[in-house]
């Protein structure tokens, strides 16, 4: 289990980090992912860079859909800790039970076409190269 | 490699399966995954059943996100047929370039984020658990 | 690519592992598998004496059924190579067009329920637990 | 955590599955995995007619090594929900503890293999693609 | 979950096993693993043989780089149990807490280009098939 | 297919990050993987920006391992473009043939005690939790 380093106890890099993350998110609360990450400060800033330009900057994909997107991956890989975090993020966005139900109706049916194409060994149709 | 069974050599069985994947996308392709399914009708069935449920019916996600979401397991999945299909299926339906961008750059993290989730062995926050 | 070490081109070692693939499995051909692991002949001769012994010796499994769970590892992970060489395997160990149907049914049903469980984060039952 | 929709608290349609789950399992169980599906009747409804159709129709693959097909995708998954669910329901219907041992070993080979096979990029012998 | 078998209660053939892991560890404690393996005594020594000749034999590769290469693989592939069973035996090893920082960073980053090679289709670069 | 931006068919955006890419790794050479991100810029810089810190800024772990952790993951996804290009680095920075079969045996071997301790359900031990 990783040390979770907490803000009082951050070093001034960390620290950084941890005050954007609050400034971002309007809140206090930095969840224990970061804390984390802060056992080594180049991972912790590029990875916040990283999920803040991804996940904030307005773009074409809306923030709910970007969260459903992030679930489908964590769900896939079975990532407990992103689940958790994610769909708390989602419903906090919007997400209704029903579109959370929808969502894992996709994820499951995805996950079987991939299986059923990989075992069937089932050629690229010509359509699809171009 | 699967043989492919053509709509001109499928049973009655396969046949009302293809004419319904033509009716509801409005083609007269029947694209390879079909056809490699339809050497076990009670897969083809289901499979077809399943897919046009969850892509097709209306819901509260709309149908372009879906095929995001779709791509976002495949590509997770390293499924190239259903990567190449499904890319076809969301610029058809919308996509544009930049938001293939944009999804790519999510599943990108969002697979990141899996792994150090995993790896720094982090306890879920108990905010995430209600 | 891998350079592939034919018989005739092989060490002492490499060949002794050879002539053991050829004697266990009735046939002079050795594949592609094969000749790649020969670069590194520890490795090929664990990975054949593994193979030998799990898919070969008597056991409560029947020689078929081992490939088809050969076959829904494979077709889970996506190895193109694994799910080309032991789905010509079982069917030259009886499998009928039928039963690979079934098959990719289980597979298919096996990896939609994994991510609904996954994505519900359903806890285990107490019955489950003992 | 998804709330789990117990028997007594659940609509119609809900509860329409759950009886024919009852009568077709012969238990009035209901296990923790189809009262999380609940809270998305159209994904309990299909999720449960295709496991249905999948796992109990009489086929060419009996009704045990159907569940070790299903083990050895949860196992290569890491589905622990799946494991536990899968190995209860599969030594139920006679599995022995020697007979899980063999599964075992042939799933961690099979996980083995096809590592070997992607990292020494090994091109498909045409004997297997016809 | 599965029973532990303790060395006290073990056979002569799971013994040999357990004395042999004590020797080669120079410690008394059996983790449990192997007391899980046990119950599959061909599985154990199997096991045993392969993770000892792999991870203890001297080569080119530094047994403290062997375990980040594990880890690697099992955060990739998120097996709780391995994580942390091999993470205290990097420590162990002489693995300090910026290494595994390191460490981290590279497995996450290779996670993310993974995703991207598959999900923009990119050719391999006839450069790197020589 | 992803369209390949040359460098002569580059944006200005595009065309910093190729020039970096050349001067860090001393060759005019751009491989496909930078030619088809720079169809999202924001992704190529975003990308190109982590893997050059992660694999090349000097730390703890030497630039060979670093390619040899790479494989590793990319191995495990099974992703066929990171596989031949890392493999490729890993020669040009001296892993023998030798090294690389020591890499898939490590690979090999973790894939295999993942999936026993997922099946077999092993309770991390306590000397591992600290």
């Amino acid at each position: 289990m990783t040390q979770l380093i907490e803000y009082e106890d951050s070093s001034d890099e960390v620290r950084a980090v941890y005050d954007d993350i609050r400034a971002t998110r309007k809140t206090d609360e930095i969840n224990n992912f970061w804390k984390a990450l802060a056992n080594h400060p180049p991972t912790l800033q590029r990875t916040w860079q990283t999920v803040r330009e991804v996940m904030t900057i307005p773009g074409e994909i809306d923030p709910l859909m970007r969260e459903l997107i992030y679930i489908a991956v964590s769900v896939t890989n079975g990532c407990e800790y992103c689940i958790a975090s994610h769909t708390s993020a989602a419903y906090a966005k919007g997400m209704s039970d029903n579109m959370f139900g929808e969502l894992m109706a996709i994820v499951a049916t995805a996950n079987t076409t991939n299986r059923l194409a990989n075992g069937y060994q089932i050629p690229v149709d010509e359509q699809f190269k171009t």
